[in-house]
């Protein structure tokens, strides 16, 4: 029987650029995590494909869901709602794969209350300066929602302490290799190991 | 002011093959970690050489130094003395430099007394029959020493407890690897960092 595989929350402020690194870290050949796809209400940005990038519900249909208890995490943020499906987490973790959420920090803080043993992972912007400069040239935001994001996204920081790890997304490939090398280091955990090598003592 | 290193010790049952997987670590040239040479009044096997495998000193240099409290660790192992001295160790750590020790089983339970904010890596054979080759092919002992080390090494396995981490040395370089994913993954621990963010936080 394999081992039961590791659950990687990956969170940060809005901003920061956590799909950007999730997205190279998936580009990536020698990493084997499973990608938990979220369901959102919110309307497809350009470029994203349903059910690769998110899987884009009705309110209508992602309340039903709610009410069935279908979802490790929800919440709703800046108006519409996004969830993470409970059924392919507990599925892969089960065959021993390790999978990897991408979510927002109201959400992360859900997931930690139901796997306190999974991997959390706070992506940090280099500077304040800076997480405000990435939220503006998305370009899609008038200045007021540029404030009430950063008020947003301050506030968020501020619950880091719900977190095992801080990665700073100064350069992408960068904050890749610093969550490569959490999830190698996290397998080599001994209060993961213990049990396996108690059964190699007691066996010989 | 640069952030206090970490101190990373390497410990596990004699024969597992810690001073080949840290002379391969240091062979690297994207590791940084400062060895820490640790003192001992065994001889030199051949090879090694004073000043960078060990400083080889007599018995009376070295009870010399355990009475005037020199040693962040010692121990008298198969009727040898075995030791770190302190004085380069905390330098190092004030100056940023993560050190790097790699030390017997009982000397790394003393460490932990001292420095508990260390990294406890336990380097594992991949089986205990695996281990008696390793101690057999050294070609140097007798059948009942072999035993001997057998005992004293099921005891030290019994002793992974105290670790934070078991790196499973199968194949050098994947342990290796494994090493520098842990240095790394600690780097960004929550832990270590909240001070940081939170004074970039009250300063923006």
């Amino acid at each position: 029987m394999r081992d039961r595989g590791l659950l990687i929350v990956l969170s940060g402020p809005s901003g920061v650029g956590k799909g950007t690194v999730r997205k190279a870290l998936f580009s990536k050949e020698d990493v084997s995590l499973h990608y938990s796809i979220s369901m959102t209400t919110r309307n497809p940005r350009e470029g994203e494909v349903d059910g690769t990038d998110y899987f884009f519900k009705s309110r209508e249909v992602f309340e039903q869901l709610i009410e069935e208890d279908k979802f490790i995490e929800w919440a709703e943020y800046v108006g519409n709602y996004y969830g993470t499906p409970v059924d392919y987490v507990e599925q892969c973790l089960a065959e021993g794969k390790d999978v990897f959420l991408e979510i927002e920090v109201q959400g992360a803080i859900q997931v930690k209350s139901k796997f306190p043993e999974g991997v959390f992972i706070f992506l940090m912007p280099p500077s304040l300066s800076e997480l405000k400069n990435r939220i503006t040239t998305r370009g899609t935001e008038t200045e007021d929602l540029i404030n009430n994001r950063m008020t947003v996204a301050k506030e968020e920081i501020e619950m880091m302490d719900a977190y095992d790890y801080v990665v700073e997304n100064d350069q992408v490939d960068l904050a890749c290799d610093r969550i490569k090398a959490i999830v190698q280091a996290e397998h080599c955990k001994r209060t993961r190991l213990r049990e396996k090598y108690k059964q190699m003592l007691e066996a010989e």
